[in-house]
C-alpha cells in the first residue's frame, strides 16, 4: 500500500501522516530523510521529534533509502522533498540524473512488502520562481510527485490540516 | 457557525465571502483588519470597498478585534493574513508569541454567540521562500490556519473564483 | 464546451490536457501562445512537442488568437499565463488595459462553436510575491482565471498529475 500526503509548507502534512502511521501500527517506523543544512532546520526537526512518542523506529538515511529492510512495517517517509534536495544539490545541474537515481531508488522501496505512507511537498503554486534554480527544483520535485502518485493506492492533500482526498483506488 | 475561506492571491476568496454573508444577513458587519502599509494595498482596499454596498457595517480594527461586540451579528473577516502581518510585525521575531496571542484574541472572537466568516490565505505552496522573514511568515500563517480550520464547522478552499468544500459538520 | 484545466508548475496540466483533447477528437488543433523569451523556455515547448504526435494541428498564436477560425475542432490553447504574459509586458504597467483586451479575445473565442480545453496556472498560493512585478501578473492571472471559470462547463485542479473537480455543469 502506498498512500502519498502532498500539500503546502506548516499545513499539517506531518501531523496528519504521524496520525495515520499510529492507526495501521503501533511500532511504526520514521524514516528521515533530512541533510541538515542550517539551524532553522534543525530546530524544525526538533520540534518533529518532540512531537514523536517511544512507538517510533526512527531510521535517518539521506540517499539509499533501499539499503533498509521494511519488510511488513509501516514506513512514514517524510520527506520526498528534503530527500530530492540531496539529490539535487548532489548532482549539480544534472536533473535528469537526480530525476532517474530518484525515480529508480522508488522502484526498489515499492517492492518491498510494506505499507507506505509518503510525505512530499505541492509547490510550484506561487507563480514563476525569481531564479532558475528553484524552478529547476520545483520541475523536478513536480515530476517525482506525479511518479510516486501514479504508484500510489491513495493521495491526500492536505489544506489548513484538513485531509482532501485526491485519489482511491482500495475504496472504489 | 465558523466558516473558513481559503485560497490564494486574487482567486476570489473576498468575492465569495460577501456574497455569503449578504446570504446570510441584510446586515452583515465587514471587519477590516489591515494596517496600511503601502499605496497599492491601499488602492486593494478600495477596490474592495467599492464592491461592497450600504447593507454593510464596517470596523476596522487591527488587532484586538474583540474589543467590539459582535452578538447575533454575522461577521465577515477580511482577513487573517492582514491582521497576523500586524502582530509578526509588532513582536520582532518572536513568534511564539505572535501566535500565542492570535490564537487568544481567536478564542475570544470564537466565544462571542454570532457567525463568523473568516477569509485567510492558503500560502505554503509556492515551493521555499528566498529569505527566511516569508519563511517565518509562512509558518505563522499555517499553524493559524490549522488551528481556525480546527475550530470551524465549514472549511472552503477558492480555486478560480469556484468553491471547493474541505470540511462541513454541519451537513455530516 | 469550455474545460479549463487549472494546476501549478510541473503538475501534469499539459499531459491531462492532451490525452483529454485526443479522447475528444483525432485531429485535435493545439494552439500554442507563447513567445520565446529564453532557452529554458525553449526546451520545455520542445520537449511538450516531442510528447505529442502527428495528430495534431499546431498553430502559434502569441495574441489576437481569433484571427483563427476553429469552427467544429476541438481546440487544446495551451495556455492561457504565456499568453497574458504577452499583453502583460506589452502593455507596460496598464494591468487594466491587459485585462480588457484578454477578456474581449476570450469573448471572440468562447463565440466560435468549437470545444475548448484550456490550459492555466494557479499561481497565488506562495505567498507574497518579493517583487510588485510578480504581485502585478499574479492579480491579472487570478482576474483571468476567475474570468474563464465563471464561463467553463469543466473546471479541473491538477494535483501531482491527478484531477480534481472543481466545477461540473454538464454531468449536473
Amino acid at each position: 500500500m502506498i498512500h502519498l500526503i502532498t500539500g503546502g509548507q506548516r499545513s499539517g502534512k506531518s501531523l496528519f501522516a504521524e496520525d495515520l502511521a499510529l492507526s495501521l501500527s503501533d511500532r511504526p517506523v520514521y524514516l528521515a530523510t533530512s541533510r541538515i543544512w542550517d539551524e532553522a532546520h534543525r530546530e524544525r526537526i526538533e520540534i518533529h521529534k518532540h512531537r514523536r512518542g517511544n512507538q517510533w523506529t526512527t531510521i535517518e538515511e539521506e540517499k539509499i533509502l533501499s539499503l533498509h529492510d521494511f519488510t511488513k512495517k509501516v514506513v512514514l517517509l517524510d520527506c520526498i522533498t528534503l530527500w530530492l534536495n540531496n539529490f539535487f544539490f548532489d548532482n549539480g545541474e544534472d536533473d535528469e540524473k537526480s530525476l532517474n537515481e530518484a525515480t529508480q531508488e522508488l522502484e526498489k522501496l515499492f517492492d518491498q512488502n510494506c505499507d507506505w505512507i509518503i510525505v512530499t511537498n505541492e509547490l510550484g503554486l506561487g507563480g514563476h520562481p525569481d531564479n532558475k534554480m528553484a524552478m529547476r527544483f520545483n520541475d523536478l520535485q513536480g515530476s517525482i510527485n506525479q511518479y510516486i502518485a501514479k504508484r500510489a493506492d491513495l493521495v491526500t492533500l492536505i489544506i489548513s490540516g484538513l485531509p482532501l482526498e485526491i485519489k482511491n483506488t482500495i475504496r472504489a
